[in-house]
């Protein structure tokens, strides 16, 4: 019955800190309650289908390093091999949830009407395997970017039916996510961005792209799809221009074609590294807009340029984030997706497995970091006290006047005051009592 | 009644392109009539007095190298001595504006009651010089990053104080502005971002910030102010991140705030480059929202990671920004400012003045090269050719729809849409024609 | 004859400056005498089978874009139509030189035998269409990054057989740059560096790598190759690390391993970008050890973390290239290769071609105008007059004297030494006014 | 007799891991032994004198933020003052070892008779000091790139006086370094590199660098100075390219003037990064050529391109990096010390302890967990296994033989090597259990 494919790996469970077992969780302990919940509905981990088992190694140097019995993936009977191994490796990490895009699970793209004929095939294929007593789907996506008809872009293509094409691919995806109850549903930008500012217009590809995204909202609700839109934001690659660049950006972008109530931001670390931010940062603005919905947690090599979508393996930065989404309520209908890829060299089926245990280990224990600090409350106290002078009655006066009243008030009291310390290095060192 | 300080150097003049004098314009001729206008008209010089004036040398690793008689800069005497010397620089290169913040004029920071004195004194003291057939003042601005008070931010401060120090200081330079004629006010975020989120309330520290450019838009219509407010977008130094991070984070927070319709921005090449960005890109960002208000035209080094505010010096990046610059309309109350330093070993007053003559010699090259790609229609035409698709009724109706009916359209008519070359190459060697 | 891939399209010659052909040279004029020397002698275009014929358009995030008609390379015949299709287009641009890996050039990597076999006979034919008329070779070189067989490096392998089958790999290619006259033997290194130190014993494979070279070296005397062997430095890209980052990198290795009178460089902007340096930079480097070889000049886009590998279109920036590369006396047997690719979403036969008259006449641009800064002498009167104090009998004295003796002197002379202008803008007009 | 400075804040003692005093040592425990040594005797502590001292708060945007009772700091009572400050932090903390700068140690630059002799006087207080019970001194050097004659270089400047000023600044600063009985001297390259190539004769300021280090060996031989001499690479920052840019480049260097066996280098964290590389890189590369000094374990912002120079925050890097040092062979006359400056925000004394006691306890926990992984020695197994087929002794006749006889093997056995996984996530897990 089972594929064989991860013949002598035992079903990963929790052994605590102290173990030395590589194949078990020392920290992912999924019923361990944390601010009053399991840890496993805090957390809602999921495995992405493409890097983990679309990906065949290639990199722009050189060709395929994986050799898997689901290859060459243009074949329906080796799509459904795929996908019992999928199965095979969600049961063994007990995790609650996976992703895909339409083409990493269906065989091939050809026409629109094939796509769509072996995405529904597939798509029922893997909604028995959930009933089955599978995980369940945390976002469905379209994969817009990998064939040659989407290489100047999807929504934003200077060719009509190259937008037809992807409209309908995205109600295709949307409907299958729908039919799996996915909880999410994503766009990411792919190349939805230019090469050379020479050959575009950008304001016109940006009007498309934010109508496209309108359709996209509206289709949803048409449907009833109670799952949320989000949008993932990347600076760059593979375009050299990504439209959707960072969080500010997409926050701008949906407030613009008024979106902003309908759409949030699906935040990747590596992508935050490649725009120029810590990830944090990226969590905590669209925190500040209300706008946080699920993350990517996969590093970037802070030596390297490109998207190297690494599992997360350093504890205190993975704290950081957890604690800008558990102070700002934590997850609603988002999760931590691991977007994340082996390295090609890992070409053993142990690679796949160890990788995400020591991904989700990294991420429980940068968790639990995180929560005790929230519930420890240092920061939050040495921030209130910062910002206590805005409390005042007259601070929040001076708020609703004028400069020049402001201005005079000034030169009445002469006011002329004096910096405190931000503490900075006091406030790291607390961090690191948790981390 | 000269300063003499640059002594032996005569005004600057056109000598046209074969010209081997050092000290003459081989590119820039005021006079010229490019696409029905003076090129003095267009381009809009303008020297910044802080950097070519107010700034000794100093970097992170030394001290002052430049010796200077207007040195130390903290008494009146010797501020006007400044001034005398900084309109016989506007005098010797023939520009038409210049700009200044509140700092680079006046003797010193102290209580604002004496800042404002000073401050009052020394713009009378240039009001008189600008009366004598000097420039035009293209823009003040208030520096708010400088002195210790301003160490945690100013809009942004903790401290609520500093906040209304600010809106005082704020308020003296709109008036110094108004009083000179000035064509723009800026504000450029200084220290307004954060150095660690750890002590940060993002959220918070935006409010303020929004709170605060709408008091300088009231304050511009209480006080009949003409000119443009800009913001200038800057990514990072001095904070870690600066919320004005680039021109679409300022346009989204701009649109947060309500202010789209009365800001505009002031975008400058090596900020751009600091954010991940060509300068067209920002460019052509801001003017597809009808933003684009002015520009800073100094590079970065493309090695160095930090803001080194050079001379422009390479025409083919000069000329792409005024194309989209005057694919836009061209300049209405902004101009091409140099926030630009000489090196810190450039320390002879030939130095100074050899600087602006390259820099305005570049951008004239660049300039007429852009209005020619502009009036051959070269570029126009390729764009208009790749998006003839978006002209037809169907394509206009197809973003009047929704995803249902567009994927019954893919369905029905097997649309399968077959790329096109994008030509970058081709658009690239015709650009090279001209720059 | 012909294979009509490049249908309707003529050999392109030289119209001058003026000229609007986008299919003429504008610059480069083959025949042209530059400081004494045609320039074809002195810039010594080669074209890059690899990105120009190999190349299918893939990159991280998508696949094939290009479709030509020696698809699949998996076959001999469909190999000696992509060779005649690169004399046509050797022929139409009328190029001195080409370059290539095995890999580019044979159908299919197997064995090492059938390797051989098939390079043998796909050198054979293309010795033949050399010997009817076509261009030389300019360096050919192995390619061991491809196939999943180097993923962990070639000759710094932690398996013993993946060296002996680099070995023999380059080996052949040596034998076969030798039977076709090429002027140089390249070695790229690939995948010679690492992805994780953790995994890695850095200072073995160094010495595996030194070894390796020398054997190279040591086979290249034996079999009387009189072509110079060249190391070309990549910081990253594949590896997160690449053993010969740079060139001052490659310089100590060379000098280590006792090859530093055996091997030169082959030096490519994009990888000096990439590294932290200008392309000047490296040249610089090489040429002040007199280990400068032959040049690779494409450019990587600055705003993309990865090797962009595209044709050249800043003049400015050739020019300081070329200006470095003449002062140091020009090329012996190396030249200007284009180890460049046109963007993958120029598809047309006319975009390989245009991309290829663009990169050469911004060079020749810009080697003219290195050349006529060198005969004009400007640069180099400044640096004289700059560093003139060394030239003094007391400079030279100092320098072979000791810390006590100087210091007693500077002591005795209350030697105290005032700066002098490095007058850095002042040489930036300079330059351009022939760029 | 105690300053006050420091007032209210007790000497630092360690309370273990569950201690929640931010003024206590939770990892850093000096007399613990690990591997056999005190943690003291390994770790080697030492505090910068210019960082923690001397500098006030600038840069490039702003002025002082600190003030302090020894500012001006131009006179040499207010110089005593701020040596009896160290020595009070030093027993604060209870570090070994500190580290200096000529220029902050003394009151001011002037003459260079004048700079000796302000030199010997505070050098003679601080050596009274040391024997009273303080710390001992790990280096000392010179700044020789604060005061404008530095401008364009010391030992490389254009001007050979001021290569003059620099042999007698170094004499006077290895002479105060010898009667201190320091056991190191150390030369960072400060203003050594260029701005712009366009005024620069690399290859005769390398030459003359080179001289000038043989210089210093010679005179450390001369006075019978014991310590090491160790250069710093940093790769840029002030200059915008700093001749002694990483490990690798400093070893060629060192090699090419015939210094490899006399100069070692002292590696710093942030420079590391700014060059592209992670600090156990360097400190690989270094031990690989056994020329692996001493530290500087600060590190930089990863969003920032400029030398933050930050306290050690992040445990799981700088436990690679000591694993690395371990793996060497651990400290000799090097150490540990903090080129690290608080934030220009963290203004209160109690800033300056803190980060120390952050910094120290971050380095002593990564220290202990790089001790238990050489201890446990999963590392050096996995890279046995790795490596294993090179033991043979068929490998190793391999290695000393040539490409012909190779390549005869590959073709008579056929090699074909099957590639084995890397294994990094499954490795970087393994360190996970231990950071
Ligand atoms: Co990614
Ligand atoms: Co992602
Ligand atoms: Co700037
Ligand atoms: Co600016
Ligand atoms: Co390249
Ligand atoms: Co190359
Ligand atoms: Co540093
Ligand atoms: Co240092």
């Amino acid at each position: 019955m089972s594929t064989g494919f991860f013949e002598g790996i035992e079903k990963v469970v929790y052994e605590g800190p102290d173990s030395t077992n590589p194949m078990a969780y020392r920290h992912y302990n999924p019923d361990e309650i944390v601010m009053g919940k399991r840890m496993e509905e805090h957390l809602r981990f999921a495995v992405a289908w493409w890097h983990t088992f679309a990906w065949e190694g290639q990199d722009p140097f050189g060709g395929q390093t994986f050799v898997r019995p689901w290859h060459p993936q243009d074949d329906m009977e080796r799509a459904k091999l795929k996908a019992d191994v999928a199965f095979e490796l969600f049961d063994i990490l007990g995790v609650p949830y996976f992703c895909w895009h339409d083409a990493d699970i269906r065989p091939e793209q050809g026409s629109f009407a094939e796509n769509l004929r072996t995405l529904n095939e597939i798509t029922d294929y893997i909604g028995e395997k959930m009933e089955a007593g599978g995980p369940d789907l945390l976002w469905g996506t379209a994969n817009m970017f990998s064939h040659r008809r989407w290489m100047g872009g999807a929504s934003t293509n200077p060719d009509p039916d190259v937008f037809a094409f992807a409209a309908a691919t995205v109600k295709s995806c949307m409907d299958a996510t729908h039919k799996l109850g996915g909880q999410n549903y994503v766009l990411w930008g792919g190349r939805e961005g230019y090469e050379t500012l020479l050959n575009t217009d950008l304001g016109a590809e940006l009007d498309h792209m934010g109508r496209f995204l309108n359709m996209v909202v509206d289709y949803k609700h048409k449907i009833g799809f109670k799952g949320t839109i989000l949008v993932e934001p990347k600076p760059q690659e593979p375009s050299k221009h990504q439209y959707d660049f960072d969080a500010a950006t997409c926050i701008g972008f949906l407030r613009k074609y008024g979106l902003e109530n309908e759409v949030k931001l699906n935040l990747e670390q590596g992508h935050a590294i490649l725009a120029g931010h810590s990830f944090e940062h990226e969590i905590a603005v669209a925190a500040a807009e209300g706008m946080l919905g699920s993350i990517d947690m996969n590093r970037n090599d802070y030596q390297s340029g490109w998207d190297t979508d690494q599992f997360p393996n350093n504890t205190p930065e993975v704290a950081l984030a957890y604690y800008h989404i558990l102070k700002s309520g934590g997850f609603a209908s988002g999760g931590t997706n691991f977007d994340a890829k082996v390295r090609r060299q890992s070409i053993d089926p142990a690679d796949l497995v160890a990788a995400h245990v020591g991904g989700m280990d990294i991420c429980a224990r940068g968790f639990k970091a995180a929560a005790a600090m929230l519930e420890d409350g240092g920061l939050e106290t040495a921030l209130k006290e910062r910002y206590a002078g805005w409390e005042s009655a007259e601070a929040q006066a001076m708020l609703g006047s004028d400069l020049g009243s402001i201005a005079q008030r000034v030169l009445d009291d002469n006011v002329n005051p004096e910096p405190r310390s931000g503490r900075q290095e006091i406030l790291e060192n607390y961090v690191n009592r948790f981390v």
